[in-house]
């Protein structure tokens, strides 16, 4: 019998409280696809840093790397600054992992309600292609002149030709894959003034490999607005790590998923390792009362299944879900309007598998 | 009688089709009002460009000082690359003129169908303070290994305590202004490694000074989010050059109000001309047609007037343009669903001072 062996770091907040539900999902799913699962559990959150001063062990990366996916809840917490947090857990292993593509769906599902007017399930249906390695989220740079009146910080985004043209073609290749042969590309070449007009040109550039691919590009302010003026237009959005990361908000934002929607850092070529987890942070303003919504980390699992190679799993947890939220009667967590907890609803959707 | 002199730069594209009715605007308000206003007209452009390799000549930042304020139309054309015409005119002004602070009202009007789901006039109504003159919007960089494997581009932002501070204490006395104690700051500091980290502490430090003033702040992955699903929640938001660029265009995406909204770039100690301009852009698909919407361009002079120290004229004109939006029917211009022309509609406005 195959078995696939997932890395599980619950992490901080919320995190903790979502996981356990994704984890009976994979389980029932398994015996029903008659496939085994085994889990490696890895507390490593804000309390090991506030113990020991660091996110993971030093040889966490190494420990990970023995597992087939990384399954991550959330990471964060109010008496750790985000930046020490993220940066020694969340993104090392993004980046030690080659995980180049954050790919997440924005997709408008039945029974949430939808903060536009006049949507319906169906009308929205577009995926994000964020780089995940690069780009704007560097460590170079720093303060200078501390302390006196000509006092700053720089910031310096790298775009490597490399890392760049590997994610296009990715997009490229996404939207092929879909059947939906349309790539729109987040640019701020009129402000940004280095980097921006680079990735414009490597866009036209690999766009030229894929004649049969329709191309537009707009800049974030207007492709920001545009999500929630013409979200129909969709059907693959590459941006850079920090465009992919403010859009891919933004698309959970107007479909009412912030909850619910997944994402998925992905090694395309599978020599590491891949993670999946929800987009929803830690949430400490609602941690430790067991009300968040596990959708999102479940429906990470199922893109984690997808990854795996186990797409009929993958489907037969969709469907739970959505089987789920459409039923009026199913358990809805305070998010969705209800007053369930996480365990209803995550035992619910067990149920339906 | 006091006489203001305006330098005039319609710029390109719709620029040109809507300026016209704001200076009619203009001048029936100077009338009613009992004030002079001349226009200095500068027909600096893409086309000058094209012509002569700059968008506007040498002296150029000298003879607009000469004026009292600058009202612009839009800038930028497709023949032209977009960071070519926009640093070659519009950012330099902001620069050159100490133009530091972007203000951008986000405000759901009468008679503009919302894109958000059970909204009416009044629950939207908050402001943007956008840094104006440093932070992302730089040109340190630049393109490395051109042409071998190893190319990519690198593109360094600039954020001075000086810069920094001077926009932070505008959004506070901003908030004391509109007697709404309540600031929210943007930021990405979990993933912007040194600038943002950096911001957030100015502006802890600089809301020391505003102990009335409450304080919070988002990611802007988050905040952009939160614009779609709680828009009721802001007062004033104060962001970056980059963030503030981002939700300056998605706030007037959500109150529907993309071609009506106006943005004004203020020298607030009033050394140098300010200048004053619709969100929009130059609309390349629709210009040469007369189609466009005139309001951003008119409520932009109402800004002008308000900070010439022209309240009343300020005020007749904003009642002008919502009397005119909300009486079904006034001419609509096709972005509103009508099918008037951008002349119609300002005179519309006109008739109504
Ligand atoms: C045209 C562009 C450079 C400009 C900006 O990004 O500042 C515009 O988007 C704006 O917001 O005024
Ligand atoms: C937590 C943060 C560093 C992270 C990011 O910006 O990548 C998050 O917002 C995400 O999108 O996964």
């Amino acid at each position: 019998m195959r078995t696939y062996e997932i890395a599980v770091i619950p992490g901080d907040g919320i995190g903790t409280e979502v996981m356990p539900e994704a984890l009976n999902v994979l389980e029932r799913v398994a015996e029903v696809c008659d496939f085994g699962i085994k889990f490696r559990n890895y507390d490593w959150n804000c309390e090991t840093w506030l113990r020991t001063g660091q996110m993971m062990p030093k040889d966490g990366i190494d420990q990970l790397s023995q597992s087939d996916s990384i399954l991550l809840g959330a990471v964060g917490f109010p008496s750790v600054p985000d930046h020490i947090s993220l940066w020694g857990l969340l993104i090392p292993i993004r980046r030690e992992f080659h995980q180049y593509v954050n790919l997440r769906p924005v997709r408008l599902l039945p029974g949430i309600p939808c903060p536009l007017a006049n949507k319906k399930p169906g009308d929205i249906d577009f995926w994000i292609v964020r780089e995940n390695c690069e780009g704007e989220y560097s460590q170079i740079g720093g303060v200078f002149g501390e302390g006196t009146p000509s006092e700053g910080a720089m910031q310096t985004a790298v775009f490597t030709r490399y890392g760049t043209d590997r994610i296009l073609r990715y997009a490229f290749d996404y939207a092929r894959k879909l059947g939906r042969l349309h790539v729109t590309s987040a640019t701020k070449s009129n402000g940004l003034f280095h980097s921006m007009p680079y990735w414009d040109s490597r866009f036209e550039a690999i766009g030229k490999e894929y004649p049969d691919v329709r191309m537009d590009q707009y800049h974030i302010d207007i492709l920001a607005a545009r999500f929630v003026m013409s979200p129909e237009r969709f059907d693959v959005v590459v941006g850079s790590n920090l465009f992919g990361d403010i859009l891919s908000d933004l698309g959970p934002g107007i479909t009412g998923t912030i909850a619910v929607a997944p994402s998925a850092n992905i090694n395309p070529e599978r020599a590491y390792p891949s993670m999946f987890e929800p987009v929803h942070g830690s949430a400490p303003d609602i941690a430790g009362r067991f009300i968040a919504n596990p959708v999102g980390q479940i429906w990470a699992a199922a893109m984690m299944l997808e990854h795996l190679g186990e797409p009929e799993a993958a489907g037969l947890v969709m469907q739970a879900i959505e089987k789920t939220l459409e039923n009026p009667a199913a358990p809805r967590t305070p998010d969705m309007g209800g007053t369930a907890g996480t365990r209803e609803l995550g035992a619910a959707i067990v149920q339906n598998i």
